[in-house]
């Protein structure tokens, strides 16, 4: 395997925040934002254009994106996700021109998470797709929830999801996700639907989404890398699903992604001090955050003790 | 990547235990094995003949061999560790027949560990092996400590390691053992180094030996079983390493191991009700003990509300 780079996309405003009950302020999350953007992140979910009343932390998501567009990133690619027409409508009137629609590949999870069939999804997204015509320069992305399983079907067929991404490319779409809504993949089964994809759309962009609920985050990232897959989801902490029950674990830990990949020789261009800080800063925000990430646990990559046999610090990757 | 199978060498009661300063009573460690065993675990390492002053864990080093001998496990691989002549001489008069000598690739961590150099290592081998003349059916296992980083000298290059490697193939040993011992090893490298010794000594077993200190312990598996490497040792809990600081993380978990191989389709003969016994007992045995393993802390590999659509449960591979 060939030195090579990965993009690290950061979902915490987004997916890491969207379970924590108690709104965080707009300030925080722009801080956040600094912070992470300072660590040398070049993409990032900031917020999700979804109603109030069924996600309230989301209240501010004009606000956030105006503030974050407003601050001319360079370099780093800022989307939001959305749910429907409506969302996109919101998303581009404050700016926004990259925007992640969202659709579970699984029946009974779309309905159960957007309150529409699968083929209501598609027809949503066609209209969003519309709106092209008026905001020429906006990117629409696709991404696909419970392709590794769904609580409520189990397995997914790859096929399922390959009929997903074949009317997603008709509709022109080049820039999709997999996600690994409940953490229910293993690395057999990402690395199989990983390159089925490569296969049939060589011209297609996948990023990868997991959640590490039972540990195999790295591990299933680690696969779809191994398949060519180079963008990887990822949130500070490992924040996402519930970030306050013990032992309940979210999104694969952007501190341990970096950390794998850098440590392979791949880069992320990440300076991992300054990502800490960002997990430090949202702990003071938020006192009773519980994370969910190995290095944050561990401290520091490098253990005491490791020096050379002169006496001297010992250097390492990281 | 066909379905396979995968042997887990458990290595809880020796490199789980042995730094856990209280004693624990040999009832209990008999109770573990045969819980584990119980499990469908088909080789365990039961405990390591050290000077009961260096480590007073194993005092009842033999006892443990003789009770757990008597219970004639079919099928069982039982083995002990050894970290020099004499304390082969206590196995083998303890009745084992499988030994595993262990030694760094490390110079410096060698000498820290065991207070010789490699090659006084190798002499003292030499010697243990001469054993043999009187116990015809005594197998010696070779065992590398930091040949994936060691804490005093860094990375270590394969070349190392696989000249310590064509030494021990030189003096007929075709069971051999490769540790990560402080968790420095990175997929890439372990599947290198895997990759190099499957290349040149098709004939030698070799396992892997792994810690999770920061977060790699499954990835790492992973690499090495793509690499070949189907002997892979795990602690019940993810024992090892400190098992009393918040945070700190041992062995691969053998409950995320065994989680992660059936959802691969890799059979490891284990029983995850079974094995999740061992834990639990051992909870009550050392009520202040931490286990550091995704399986044990999300409770069961189905999430709850895992139904099918016509309301009957889900039915999962574990």
């Amino acid at each position: 395997m060939k030195p090579s780079s990965v993009v690290i996309r950061e979902v915490m405003l987004r997916d890491g925040l969207q379970n924590i009950p108690d709104f965080i302020p707009t300030e925080a999350k722009i801080e956040l934002f600094r912070l992470i953007v300072a660590s040398g992140i070049r993409s990032m979910e900031i917020t999700s254009f979804v109603s109030p009343k069924a996600i309230p932390q989301f209240q501010d998501a004009a606000k956030m994106a105006q503030a974050v567009l407003k601050m001319k990133p360079e370099g780093v690619e800022v989307s939001a996700l959305i749910p429907n027409l409506k969302g996109a409508q919101l998303a581009v009137e404050s700016g926004m021109r990259k925007v992640g629609f969202v659709m579970s590949v699984s029946e009974s999870h779309n309905i159960n998470n957007v309150r529409r069939t699968t083929a209501e999804s598609i027809d949503e997204l066609k209209k969003i797709l519309e709106l092209k015509e008026k905001y020429s320069d906006l990117i629409v992305k696709a991404g696909m929830a419970t392709v590794f399983g769904c609580p409520f079907e189990g397995k997914i067929k790859p096929e399922v999801t390959l009929n997903f991404i074949r009317q997603f490319y008709k509709l022109g779409i080049r820039d999709m996700s997999m996600a690994d809504t409940v953490g229910f993949g293993n690395p057999n089964e990402v690395k199989e639907m990983c390159r089925l994809c490569a296969t049939e759309f060589p011209d297609v962009t996948f990023s990868i989404h997991l959640h590490n609920t039972r540990g195999l985050g790295l591990a299933n990232s680690l696969a779809a890398y191994e398949a060519g897959i180079r963008v990887h989801d990822g949130a500070v902490g490992g924040l996402g699903g519930c970030p306050f029950a013990p032992g309940a674990k979210g999104n694969t830990s952007t501190e341990d992604l970096v950390f794998m990949f850098e440590e392979m020789g791949v880069s992320t261009g990440v300076n991992m001090d300054a990502l800490l800080e960002a997990s430090r800063y949202f702990q003071k925000v938020k006192k009773d955050v519980r994370y969910s990430s190995s290095i944050i646990e561990v401290g520091i990559p490098v253990p005491k003790g490791a020096i050379t046999k002169d006496g001297s610090e010992q250097k390492w990757n990281l």
